[in-house]
């Protein structure tokens, strides 16, 4: 049986999410202990937890389409690494600001990719991309710090900024570096994908959304 | 209705255990990040959510007591983050080896306390206390390197020495701290407990099992 033409595509889209998954698991369970009060450290687990098992469901897809796991992700590695040692939050709130901004540009981002594939794949891009219901606490905790001193406002702002525009950056050199998802993106003729004008209102689209979610923060974006 | 008189203790044994069980979930995380490849970092992060899982099936169950859960960890947070501040682990198998023989230390002592409660509290305590099976892993890890370079086994041994001690030094001086975990260890003449004896004993087959631990791992104790 020879591989559909978008399955090189579909390794790459599901390593670079089950890395993505697996480095939000890391980074979240090291802001808990940054955490102020022993609820927030374990909510900031349960968050890192849910990470971990949708880096588990993805694992598991890629073991099943015969795919090495640890070689899937690798190709990854770089622009994540790159992304966090770029956004190393300084304290707690900005820990939280790049938890919900960071995973939802990433989510958003999934998304949009998730409806150039099969069927199959897309319903598990889906559902590791859906909002696992946290996001209420982050938004009174970030809330809960502007009303009380609305300096911090600004300065969250400013780092959401900086969030927003090292992720486009990484999204756009991560497409850019890997073909099969350029092609996944772009389409080849013999898939769908979207043109360069389409790839252009992906990202406006993604923008958008961060807009609004820092306007939930009550946040200037 | 009046409380049965090994509440107190039963809520400070849950409360120790939730807050050991949180701070094994971040160290085990915090270890994750040192692990040499991608598969072993999964694996720490999956040991790392099975403490907490532990975590939540402990709160819950203080909830249910009608406990305020941080209040309920809050004694215990001096003892456990003092040891783990004394045993920060400098690279990747120090941090196996004390996920394995700490872990290994606290659970035969939650088991020993176990017996000394109501049936319930016994069951749970038991359930978050059974080997979450990755021991395997661990011991995998931990020959395989001083297969290859017997120097580390020396090393290694002495630093399994420095955690015993630690945990059983902030053992003893838990119980001696919580005068309800005090008397439900001791017995009060209406609770079973052990003796003095007793309680040597006790630690005296926590310590037998720890060597047993070490020579799994191919290490002196």
């Amino acid at each position: 049986m020879t591989p559909p033409p978008e399955s090189e595509a579909v390794v790459d889209l599901l390593g670079a999410l089950a890395y993505g998954e697996l480095t939000a698991f890391e980074r979240l369970a090291e802001d808990s202990s940054m955490a102020p009060h022993l609820v927030d450290k374990a909510e900031l687990a349960a968050m890192a937890c849910a990470e971990f098992r949708h880096h588990r469901m993805l694992s598991e897809r890629l073991a099943l389409l015969g795919a090495d796991v640890s070689a899937a992700m690798r190709p990854f590695v770089a622009s994540f690494d790159e992304f966090h040692g770029r956004t190393r939050p300084a304290d707690w709130l900005e820990g939280l600001v790049k938890a919900y901004v960071g995973d939802g540009i990433a989510e958003d981002f999934y998304r949009e990719v998730a409806g150039l594939v099969d069927e199959s794949t897309r319903a598990l891009v889906l559902e590791v991309s859906a909002d696992t219901g946290h996001s209420e606490f982050v938004v009174d905790r970030v809330r809960r710090a502007t009303d009380a001193d609305p300096v911090v406002a600004g300065r969250l702002a400013l780092w959401g900024r900086r969030i927003v525009g090292e992720a486009l950056a990484q999204a756009q050199r991560t497409v850019a570096e890997r073909e099969s998802l350029a092609r996944l993106l772009m389409g080849d003729g013999t898939t769908p994908g979207v043109d360069l004008g389409g790839v252009t209102r992906l990202f406006a689209r993604v923008t958008d959304r961060h807009s609004a979610r820092m306007q939930a923060l009550g946040l200037a974006a």
